[in-house]
């Protein structure tokens, strides 16, 4: 399993996504799941999720694409990040399918969840299904998670606003991820992660944490700690003395 | 679905379970999951999730067999808590299965947590499969929970030692289930919680909760404040001004 966070606030975006791969809990491996591209007039950033078959083949896909001369579509050509999701669609469809395997089912289906900004346009974020379509986010909600969803959630919803600052977002997703690494054996590090500042192409900060880095280690324990003042404040119940 | 916890540390055990069932997103009810049974040397509780059918099954067995003059088993005829997730076991692989409907497969299998003091033992909690079988919690991670138990679990994971007041677990237990409920549409109010205090039989605290309620909202509220304080004090990256 896997787990992938994207974010889009009007500071920037965040990406960031584990490297934990398993078929069963006794073939364990690590790859990166993201895919960094910030070139000329556009950054993109993927993250994905599923049958890594399928995602390494549709990464491959799209660095061929990249090299060749005469691309019929690649992150270079694409107008705007739609587009982009829209060709993203396309190859895992593709690669889920490869003939003779897997023609009837998308068991081998991944997600993925696509983002950047193109010139001078809004940056977007969207998540791509194994079936080739896509959602963007809510306004309220800034974000989209694929893989392991469900542990990091909840602190995601209390603290993610379209306002708050890059930084402060930047933590909520590094928290988020703890969370899911402490709880599911299938997420785990280095963990890549990524920030980009709305107006810029290279990316603002760029790092592969493992859970002893400092950066890393120091959020995640002030966030343990902040955790056990809080109780310390909280209301008491009448019955305690 | 459903979200139950039980927790058991060194001063006592607690116990809080959802009320929402539903058999698609268009058939929602509202039941309560927890039994409760503080009489003579014994406390008992029991919470389910699972079938709804097998679990009222099950509880109405459990009802009949107390009032019986001479049951088999039932919750007064059993020597300790272990017995108890026994018995619970067996009625509920014999309600999950009722002749003719569901003989092959446990389909409509309930999970359970079991728990309570009985005379002058040490309190324990089993988390009773479908299966009919049953666990106990490790001594490092005192709590077992059944259903939807992904977003609930970090809070849990952090916070929960065999040492915590029962203060402070009985607001770490309602911290759960409120992330749970605002993550997940399946799990809903109101929620039954109780708490024991080991030695005593009567509980020391037994309320069932709505989401405006003074008492949790004001636990619930502190909480996000908390986390948002915390947000302010977190070490900043080098990146940020």
């Amino acid at each position: 399993m896997t787990y992938c966070i994207g974010i889009n606030v009007n500071e920037g975006m965040i990406f960031a996504s584990d490297s934990r791969t398993n078929a069963g809990l006794d073939n364990v491996n690590t790859y990166s799941k993201m895919l960094n591209y910030a070139v000329g007039d556009r950054n993109i950033v993927i993250v994905t999720s599923g049958n890594l078959a399928t995602s390494q083949a549709v990464y491959s896909s799209v660095k061929k694409d990249l090299e060749s001369k005469n691309p019929q579509t690649s992150l270079n050509t694409c107008e705007n990040i739609e587009e982009v999701a829209s060709y993203i669609g396309r190859l895992t469809v593709k690669h889920s399918s490869p003939q003779g395997i897997n023609e009837e089912v998308l068991q081998l289906g991944s997600s993925y969840i696509v983002g950047g900004q193109i010139k001078s346009q809004k940056p977007e974020i969207c998540l791509v299904y194994p079936q080739g379509n896509y959602i963007k986010p809510s306004d309220a909600k800034p974000y989209l998670i694929i893989g392991e969803i469900n542990y990091g959630k909840p602190i995601l919803d209390r603290i993610l606003t379209p306002q708050i600052s890059l930084g402060d977002a930047s933590r909520c997703a590094l928290i988020s991820m703890d969370s899911t690494i402490r709880s599911d054996l299938r997420v785990g590090p280095p963990i890549d992660f990524v920030v980009y500042k709305t107006g810029l192409v290279a990316p603002l900060y760029k790092k592969q944490f493992d859970l002893d880095d400092p950066e890393y280690s120091n959020i995640t324990t002030s966030w343990s700690q902040s955790i056990i003042r809080a109780f310390e404040t909280f209301p008491r119940f009448s019955w305690e003395k």
